[in-house]
Parts: structure tokens; sequence; C-alpha cells
């Protein structure tokens, strides 16, 4: 028995997020689908994140086992010859029986894009929320510094992961940048509750567009409860970029 | 009787190509049904530049007549509202009447994109083409000066064009970018016959593999037919950038 490790990248507007579901295709059904034909075995796939629907990855990171014989290595052309265009592998490697994808992550970085010209966005369509509208740029980058350090994020979770034990999170770094017709937000924490990133992007638009300081996000942690911050911003800004371990 | 100048960015992978059909959707067609709604006239839009089926467009220019009393500046969001996501008016200006975006351009460019990872792209994949084998960067320079200047391009030109009457066109400019993982040729000509950029490209191609140097562009027009020339690339790299008046 081996242990897998795939790092890929997928865009998530086709599927019904990362895991399975019996209503339409997800990136983690289409994956096994793809290791029955390669390795004629049904592994389960692990996955670090799981992203929801129309969110995209450019280094999302899964493991499986197998008793498959393939050469690590052939994993990454193999896959890439039997997944549709939309999923990519980047990268293949052994690791110990008992990594797990998920619990063993140690930091993820998310980035948000949105599209700021007046004209929507048309190759971007898809991967970037079009927020035309005039922002407090400063007030926008003074507030996520506020996020940085150990907190109870309740407020920025949403409802739907059943697995959450504790609601506190540690955040490493979180800032905006511009790029062009994009700004971007990028954040790194040790781990995020279900939504968290598009509730924060949310509330930090709501600081930008002036109708609260950014010191509401202070204020926000201390509350502890979710109908008080921002609206989640749309999920196909999204994208999953890094797992650390 | 007003004439309207439209600059469009399209993505042209559901279209078949600019010029309306009966056999399915197309930018042409798109827009007029458009112009229909918004002024209850079926003006008949020119395009500056005919574009294949998958082929985009990041500043293709169109005009059409209309007795519509729309304020011009108006033709932006109204027509933004009114067309599919993937495709966007950038900007509306009324001209003389006799303009004719087709006739009247004076310098056209083009861009083709190749993917040059190994990793075939996932968030490119209908605006790239995935070329990662070993290329001659030195001799793909070399080769695109010797386009530049006034000659008789038929043996880059494909039959399909019923309206050509010269094949001879000017090149001002020509050249290879590197930009991360894409390597992208820029063309800037008077006029470009039927699947020129990418019959040009693809012969380029051959001279990045090694298999005729540089020379071969001088020879290949002097000789002045097609089957010579190396085969065209497919649609999806391809980019009109700009149209000049």
């Amino acid at each position: 028995m081996r242990n897998i490790k795939l790092t890929l990248a997928y865009e998530g507007t086709a599927y019904l997020g990362f895991q399975r579901q019996k209503q339409g295709p997800t990136i983690q059904g289409t994956l096994e689908e793809s290791l029955v034909h390669l390795t004629g075995e049904r592994p389960r796939v692990i996955g670090a994140g799981r992203t929801d629907a129309g969110v995209h990855a450019l280094g999302q990171v899964v493991n499986f086992h197998t008793s498959s014989r393939i050469e690590t290595g052939r994993f990454v052309p193999a896959l890439n010859s039997l997944l549709p265009r939309d999923i990519a592998v980047l990268a293949a490697e052994e690791v110990p029986l008992a990594f797990h994808a998920r619990r063993d992550a140690k930091r993820k970085t998310y980035t948000y894009r949105l599209w700021r010209p007046s004209v929507r966005p048309v190759f971007e369509r898809d991967r970037s929320y079009h927020f035309p509208r005039p922002l407090d740029l400063a007030a926008m980058e003074a507030a996520p510094r506020l996020l940085v350090g150990r907190h109870d994020f309740a407020v920025f979770g949403s409802s739907g992961s059943t697995e959450v034990k504790t609601t506190v999170r540690t955040v490493f770094a979180a800032g905006w940048q511009e790029e062009g017709p994009l700004l971007t937000f990028t954040i790194t924490a040790d781990g995020f509750l279900y939504r968290m990133v598009r509730n924060i992007v949310g509330t930090l638009l709501e600081i930008g567009l002036g109708k609260h300081p950014p010191e509401w996000v202070e204020e926000l942690l201390a509350l502890g409860h979710r109908p008080a911050a921002g609206p989640a911003v749309p999920a196909r800004g999204l994208f999953l970029v890094r797992v650390e371990y």
C-alpha cells in the first residue's frame, strides 16, 4: 500500500464543489473516476480544502491510498490524460502512509479577486467578482491587519460545516494587492471556517464602501455571531492558492 | 441617421466566429440581436476583422448605422446589460457616416499565445495553445524580423476568403515575448489574409523545433503558394488585440 499526495489546479465553474455529491460533477468524484481508470481500484481521495461550487484552486492538495505499482512520477501525465481540461495534476509524490491532506495541513492560503473596471470582465468573468464601485483602499488595507493573530472567527463562519469543534483560528497574514484591473485579497491561516474568506471579503467591502470604519472588524470578532458581518461575496472570485504541511 | 463605432472584447470559445451564420451563435449575430432589443431597428454590424470560431478579441472594432436617439455614451452600459457575459462593449463613439470599420482600418494587431509548461493550462485552456516542446527561441525571434515590410504573403494565406484582391500586405512589427508560462507572438500589419497569423505561427514553430532555419521564411515568401509553409496552429490561442484608423 502506498499513500500518494497530488497537487491540483482546477477551475471550479463547472463543478458542484470539491466534495463528492450525487447531484452532479465534483472535483473529488472526477478525480476518483480517473483513478479507477488508471489503477483499477477506487481509492477515496482526501482533499486539504473542501472548496465550494464555483471556487477554484491553483494548489489544492489531496492524498489517496493505492496498491497500484504505477511509478509515482507517472501519475502526473497519466491522470492529466484522463482528467477533463479544467482539472490538472501539477505534482505527485509518495508520502508516509499516515499523511492526511486535510488534518496535516499547517497553513492554507486563499485569494479573492475583484474586477474593478466599470466594464465587466470578459475573459475573467468566471474567475473574479465584478465590483466597480469606488472603494476607500486605505480603510480596506487597515482592516485586514486587525484579523492577523489568534481569534475566535465565529462571526465570519457560516453554518454548513459539521466537523467544526472550535471556531478559533490563527491568521498569519492578510492584505490587498492591486494588479492591473484586479484588486486581490490574500489570506493565510492555520485553517478556515466554512465560507470564512468570502464572509471576510464581504465585510471588508462594507468597510471600503464607508459603511463602517476599519475597527468594525475588531467589534465583529468580539461579538462572535454571524448575522452582524457583511454578506458573503460570490464563489467565483475565490482561489485556494497553496496548502503547506 | 448616425454611425456608431464600438470597441468590443469577447471570448470566442462559444461562437462560430464573428460573421453571422445560420448554424449557430456568432459575435455579429449576438450583437445585432442586442441592438434590435435596444434600438428597435436591425442594423447590420460591420466588423474590422472577421475572427474565426474560437478566436478572441481584446479590441475588435465594429460600426453600425442607426436612427436611434440613444445618447452615444449610453450604448456601453445598455448593450452590456443585454449581451452575454463573454462579450463586452468597451467603448462607443459617433463617427462620420462614411466610416467603415473594415475598409478604413489602417493597422491591426493580433497576438498568439503558447502555453509552455509541461502541465497543460487549466484557467487558460481556451485562450492558449499548449506547446511544451523545447524551442530554439533565438531562431524563432530571428524569423519574424524577415516578415517585416511589404511582401506577397500568399504562402501564409488559406483559401476561405472570397474578397481578397491582392495578397500583398505590409507587416509593421512582429516578434515574441515571454511572460511567465506564456510565449506570445505579436504582429501588426495593414491587413491579414485568411488564417495568416495562425499559418505564420505554425511556420515559426517549425523553425523553433529546428526543422528549418529562420531563412525559411524568406524562401516561403518567395515561393508564394500555401502547402509549403507550416501547419496552422489552433484558433484558441489567437486574439485580435487592436484596430487602428
